[in-house]
């Protein structure tokens, strides 16, 4: 198939969609449960149903569209996203995979008819963690494993319990928690990339390979806090000065060890954190991400070596607290090559990646092939009302899609 | 002369003084003109009049009490030191100079008789610059520059003016402000040394010099706020990432300068700060001392070049902005000689040495010949409930004053 899907249908769809918790200052507010959210759920339903597509909830809230196909009567390919959003978010977040999908099922449906297998889009209920302290409330919920006992005590931030604001909107926990759907054969996700690199390298589309693990991290440092003007360089335990170089050194040895790895301090807080005052105490947080588990945990080592080196020198007291370890979740190369297979018959201008944000994909791997395409985000913004990407983009990427999902769905 | 003044009188005049403003954890709060700071000073001029020395108040209410001279009528040597401190500041912080003051004319006089010149020891009335944004009130009046435009319009943190709080007390300015005494012919003024180099080195005076000169920048980085996971560490423009470059590097430029030389960065705020975002901004503030002004604009102009050599290597902006810019005063060599002669005499074990701390002899010191005695400080503490001197440190400092002040009172 050669496919040509163009025009500015996608944006204008995110754009209606948006207006779903739609600010005046042009972010979007779609938490989870929320009227904003069913209200949401409601009317894309309703668009599925308009174009022929069988609809319905799971008990969660995650919303199917349904194509059914003629001959694999029991195999699903599944695309599609997550429906809610951070607080003042953008319209490409999330929205884009799900409009993305419902358009490429229609494309694929008025121009080759009805697929071998059933293709799906799904719009999921919940993945930003945004209003309850938890998150990928959909996509775990698909794979089977929701953590009922962990969002039963949870409230949001006015004081709503977790179940109260799921029984307002309709829904309810699964009867069975962990039964999980038997014909789902693959997921493919679209989604922006949230990051700069498909714009640096002038890319259209992205095929992850790869969704990378993070650990974070906080380190503290204990040195001593003296007056300015009084105590000479030689005898300080100057808190900022062994943080500054911590830094530098993760910053070089991240550098020098090289992509898909990153490094990142972003938040550091000093004490007393006054002109005139030695500082004596510096805490900073730390966040490595890898597409390799052993990569991920050699360049932990190399980097607490080195820390623990530098304290020692300085004469500073260190702790290092890791309180996130999450490995990094490989995409299933069958899928990657069936999107690969086809954005080079539709001459596509790809490249093979990976994400360096957590996506609903990282749950649904373990469970079924997944893969993910990226299209470019401009800026690399994201989780804000700027996040933008031009109606061409996303054209191709709803071109990638079709390509996908037609790979997937309508080949032996 | 030899001394050997000694015992714990010192301490106990401190801890009365101390009462007066004293808070339960062993602190110390009487800012200018408040009811503590009146009920100080009239406790002051009571004990000074009970040893029989001639005590008055000048208009804005520095007290003075004085030994009169039996030969160089209408020529004044002064010590002392201030009575106000910081909010919950310590007993020794300015105490000390105008106790260490009166008991050395007390042991003067009752040794050795009256002197030759006049003695006064001052209890002056702000220093700090804790109740209103401005310091140097007493030093400032006694010299004739008192700035009275400029505190006319001050109010304290609870919007109490200035004038009322100075009426209030019984005080008003000066009739002519820029009214000098001309009888004052030196200035010597005791202080906790407030930096940790005498206790490191173990000795128990040290005889200023130089009261250093600073200069005080805010430097602010404009990099770029970037997902923490998404952006390749080549992508990127950390604002973190930069300012540790700079921090470290000011860190080892100020240490292969050496002393006096000491460059601070004592407070640093990251935007956005958060553990999974590339700073975009970091706020920084450096302080930098030095003895002599020509090493401290030296030591600016390279630190300033190296910053914006970093900057630029990054591609992150930069804006350098100097907020305060105060020359290195040099102590009076005769009074300094006179401090040492008597030291020697006494076989005290003195360092020569410079103060990193503003005192009121850098106001002193342009209109008379001034020079300091600094005497050790627990860990370098001060402007806290937790400073520290021994008592027989403090004697000893009283013994390095009588023989300083017997030095320039009772000789020809």
């Amino acid at each position: 198939m050669n496919n040509a899907y163009s025009g500015k249908e996608v944006e204008d769809k995110l754009v209606w969609l948006g207006k779903f918790g739609g600010n005046p200052d042009g972010g979007v507010s779609r938490l989870l449960y929320s009227k904003e959210w069913v209200d949401a759920q409601n009317a894309l339903k309703k668009l599925l149903e308009e174009e022929g597509l069988a609809a319905q909830f799971d008990e969660v809230g995650n919303l199917f569209g349904r194509l059914e196909g003629t001959t694999f009567k029991d195999e699903t390919i599944l695309t599609g996203s997550h429906v809610d959003t951070v607080k003042n978010g953008g319209i490409y977040d999330g929205q884009y995979g799900i409009i993305a999908g419902f358009l490429a099922l229609k494309y694929l449906k008025d121009t080759y008819g009805p697929p071998l297998r059933n293709l799906e889009v799904v719009s999921m209920a919940e993945e930003e963690g945004s209003r309850f302290p938890f998150s990928f409330w959909g996509s775990k919920n698909i794979v089977g494993h929701p953590s009922v006992e962990e969002v039963k005590h949870m409230e949001d931030f006015d004081g709503i319990p977790f179940e109260e604001a799921m029984h307002k909107a309709g829904f309810d926990y699964k009867k069975d928690p962990q039964q999980v759907r038997q014909d789902l054969k693959a997921f493919v996700e679209l989604h922006v990339e949230q990051g700069n690199v498909l714009e640096k390298e002038g890319k259209s589309v992205g095929i992850v390979q790869h969704i990378v693990g993070q650990r974070r991290f906080t380190i503290t440092l204990d040195g001593e806090a003296n007056h300015a003007g009084t105590t000479p360089m030689g005898y300080r335990k100057d808190a900022m000065n062994a943080a500054s170089r911590m830094i530098c050194a993760i910053n070089d040895m991240a550098l020098e060890h090289g992509d898909p790895l990153v490094a990142t301090v972003g938040k550091l807080i000093l004490e007393p954190n006054t002109v005139n005052v030695v500082p004596g105490k510096a805490t900073f947080t730390l966040d490595i991400r890898h597409t390799h588990k052993d990569a991920l945990h050699q360049f932990t080592d190399e980097v607490t070596a080195k820390m623990n080196e530098v304290a020692s020198q300085l004469g500073v007291r260190i702790d290092i607290d890791m309180w996130m370890d999450a490995d990094p979740v490989p995409m299933d190369p069958n899928v990657v090559k069936a999107i690969q297979t086809q954005c080079e018959l539709n001459k596509l201008d790809y490249k093979m990646m990976h994400s360096g944000a957590g996506h609903d994909s990282q749950l649904m791997a373990p469970a079924m092939p997944t893969a993910m395409i990226f299209v470019p985000s401009r800026n690399g913004i994201s989780h804000s009302p700027h996040e933008y990407t031009k109606p061409e983009q996303l054209a191709v990427g709803v071109n990638a899609l079709i390509g996908a999902l037609y790979e997937l769905g309508y080949k032996e």
